[in-house]
């Protein structure tokens, strides 16, 4: 198992949204979904996990709170085998129809919730990456917001899933875990003050998708 | 990534159960539990996909014949993803109790169905195994039988699941899988004809039973 696996490659179309519970994802894939459309463009918005039906499935079983709750190594195993679907079954087709793919959370939140928040072995997390996933996005958006705003945004919408309802110290992993990401990848991230006023940082996440758009392919 | 990964524990009182379809697996668990029980043993018997309720509802995902179909990285990773549950709840427990566990299949199935047969990286199943899993049985009982003996004994039975449904060269990969794991650690595993009558394999895998619970753990 020495030996340099091939490096992921990166596609030029698709973005993924990454951050903490109450960082207003939703309504910064509706602002991209809206300029890209308004460009002209085909757009497939999508979700991790999840984004297929059976990947759907896989989510139930992970946010499940009323039952077994899956240990720390499955939680892990059933978050790529989400990924491994959604990449083949929708992420890939898409972007080989020429749309661009928007996913509200990718690879990096396994990085952040499984490795930086429940201390899985990141070494482990990057052949995962490597061996069933094999892309990455052109543009990674972090919207960071601080865990407090956060999780009073995220709890205020109601009912909590399993992963919501992990204590504060967890998020605060998460965040620096994703912040951490960004910083080592400079080229790929984009952060984006997610504390600002909605319409704010939907201003800011467009103009990263315009600068986008004028790159080449 | 590279640098030797820690040897799998092998636990003295877990004995798995491996072979292709009609193999008559069923029969050889009844026959070991009640040798077990005779000698005043306690036993947990168990299976693969499935053996909690988490890992059982993954399995339900695997066998579906109705939905989408997992893509290969995907089986193989819901199948360690229930394997590393598997363990956790049900096989350690057990063990740590004092009682023999007997699981209708464990690793080396990845190793036959995902690996040999559907031509997944052995390297990857063998960093899954070390990494998630960490056990291996004392004792592997391979049921060996032709693919058209076995194939006309399970569909004998009705209903056929997702991989059960699958064309006879994949059974004949599976077996040959099978039989060079066997090859390669002749000291855990003990290959029985298993187109024998089910009378005759049932003595011969009690007597490799009686054999196991002599030795000294």
């Amino acid at each position: 198992m020495s030996g340099a696996l091939p490096p992921l490659r990166t596609c030029h179309r698709f973005i993924s949204l990454e951050g903490g519970e109450g960082a207003g994802k939703s309504t910064v894939l509706a602002a991209l979904r809206h300029a890209l459309e308004a460009a002209g463009q085909a757009v497939t918005c999508t979700r991790e996990p999840g984004g297929t039906p059976l990947a759907e499935q896989i989510r139930g079983l992970l946010l499940d709170t009323h039952h077994e709750p899956p240990a720390a190594e499955t939680e892990l195993l059933l978050m790529f085998a989400a990924r491994a679907q959604h990449v083949r079954e929708t992420i890939l087709p898409a972007l080989a129809r020429g749309e661009w793919v928007i996913s509200d959370r990718f690879t990096d939140a396994s990085y952040a919730y499984q490795g930086a928040a429940r201390g899985g072995d990141v070494a482990f997390i990057a052949q995962l990456e490597q061996r069933v996933v094999g892309i990455q996005p052109a543009m990674t958006l972090l919207l960071d917001v601080p865990v407090a705003i956060g999780l009073q945004r995220a709890r205020g919408r109601g009912a909590t899933d399993r992963i919501e309802a992990e204590r504060e110290d967890f998020f605060e992993r998460v965040r620096e875990g994703y912040l951490a990401r960004a910083a080592a990848d400079p080229a790929r991230f984009r952060v984006v003050d997610a504390s600002q006023s909605a319409e704010a940082v939907a201003e800011a996440v467009v103009a990263h998708l315009r600068a986008l758009m004028e790159r080449p392919a």
